[in-house]
């Protein structure tokens, strides 16, 4: 039976099939003794996820000759991918529930760290057994290995970066690039390396995949700082709670210094009040409005790298999926 | 300059050199931006843990035709294995970390459990990167991805099997083969592999070193019910603390079901005086004796296997450094 995908994917017929059999391929790796850990996991791979990364990989494993499109090998890397996309969730996740400010930890929690910990590294596992059984050479395989050390390295830099009034919009650059646009960059670049495109369109492929990504974290960064009055959802501002200051408040960092400061020196003291001064702010100063500017700046260069690519239905799909990615809300 | 090693390797020089290879090896696999993080993971490396695992991949190595000896792979693979020795290691310690029962964790323990999960992580990464790079075939990485998985689903394994009086020794057993065994079979077959030994000697080093990873599971689950006279250290019980139920303490429920049940039902309540009236029941039943009568018989097997590798002065290492397990103190 076919594992149901996020509706999204329903103009795209043959897409929406290819990523039901990505989620088969890495549901058929999840093997774990204990029946009901097992079904744990296995909620993750149903949960319904959008799949945009292996969704990128399908689509360019067509840039090449059409004739040399291994399917096969082109879902499981896809699969690999997003294994490990939901490893680094897991661990997220973890890393949320552990900040609890207000009371002890249940026992129920302390099980489910335990629990969440091991999943994630079970599946960075499951993602080389993937990536080992289908890539096309070692070489191939170093380089998602070292691909991955830099998403990682990525994420405790940002870990370091915490709290720093000081972060430059080259130092946020330099974030976002190791931890987003890397793993969009290397879905599209293996998409294409599967499709024995060219090295010209590889490399087309990975600039294009990065350039996505990194408007989609400016773009998930800006919906932080943002309602949604469909939702009537508040902005949550959880990056400035965390000290993980982003590109909007950035930028009114950079005109209103002194007005900031004071809130921001008081880390995780900040009251819910203060931190919508501190969005007033960011909204005087239009820090939201320079963001969005710079995203679209970016779609702009994926897609100019994207025109260079051979024509094509794909061609006609990766251009809709990345302009709409500028208009999400979610 | 060389980077210190345990000093249980002095008496063998060659071997002790080759272990600071091995360190050496994962030092210059490290590379962060931040170099404060770096800095920090790198400790690690210059602890001055045993090394135990990698010393056997090294040993291993030697087995077959000493013409093929690939020293260069056999240091790298050893180097790939103690890395993931030490992501886990890293990710056992946020579990300890967690487990706050008195009082909401400070910032700095977030911050720590933050980033001892990336750096876990990364260091996964590292593993499979040394490994893609040096590796002889996709084939063997792909064993090697499935192996560590197993020993994940171990881990998983342990967690859901917590707080179970019913656990048999078979399940025990089963534990312990996945959890650890599977490390130390996988850093012998690794050394044996990279030596080109011929099949039935790459699987009398599988087969030696599950045994002893199963020896040294169930000495270092002993050693958690004794106490040290030399340095005066109490039985820590850590095991039963979090319901983890090891080979002594299933030795004394065969015996004494009726007497340990209502202790044991207390879980995370159970007092230190009531964990020493278990230990006392523990003692009484003998439950530590037979635990270390079967460690004792997993190393003969080991031994067993050991015998019927090729002569030369690994064989000898290998036998002294497996014979020492037994009596190791901590």
């Amino acid at each position: 039976m076919a594992i149901p995908v996020h509706p999204m994917w329903g103009p795209y017929p043959r897409l929406q099939s290819d990523l039901q059999s990505v989620l088969q391929v890495i549901e058929s790796h999840l093997q774990i003794h204990d029946k009901r850990i097992e079904a744990t996991i296995k909620e993750l791979v149903y949960s319904g996820g959008k799949l945009l990364r292996p969704a990128y990989t399908l689509l360019c494993a067509q840039i090449g000759d059409a004739s040399n499109h291994d399917k096969e090998r082109s879902i499981a890397v896809a699969a690999a991918l997003e294994t490990l996309h939901m490893a680094t969730l897991i661990h997220d996740d973890v890393i949320d529930e552990a900040d609890f400010r207000h009371g002890a930890p249940t026992v129920h929690t302390q099980q489910g760290n335990q629990f969440a910990i091991y999943s994630g590294d079970y599946l960075f596992c499951v993602c080389f057994t993937i990536l080992s059984k289908y890539a096309r050479t070692l070489a191939h395989l170093e380089f998602n290995a070292r691909s991955m050390e830099k998403i990682l390295t990525g994420e405790l830099d940002q870990l370091h970066a915490r709290y720093q009034i000081g972060t430059s919009i080259k130092d946020y650059l330099a974030r976002i690039s190791g931890k987003t646009a890397q793993l969009f960059a290397v879905s599209c670049y293996s998409g294409a390396i599967t499709s024995q495109a060219t090295r010209r369109q590889t490399m087309l492929a990975w600039s294009m995949g990065h350039y996505i990504g990194m408007a989609f974290q400016i773009i998930d960064d800006v919906l932080d700082f943002k309602g949604d009055f469909n939702t009537v959802r508040k902005p949550t501002l959880a990056d400035i709670r965390q000290g993980i200051y982003t590109l909007p408040l950035i930028y009114a960092l950079r005109e209103q210094p002194e007005k900031l400061s004071p809130y921001l020196n008081k880390k995780a003291d900040l009251t819910d009040d203060e931190l919508m001064e501190v969005l007033a702010i960011v909204e005087q100063t239009k820090g939201i409005e320079k963001s969005k500017r710079l995203a679209r700046k970016y779609i702009d260069k994926a897609l100019k790298s994207l025109s260079k690519l051979p024509d094509g239905d794909y061609k006609e799909t990766l251009y809709e999926l990345t302009t709409m990615l500028l208009d999400r809300k979610m």
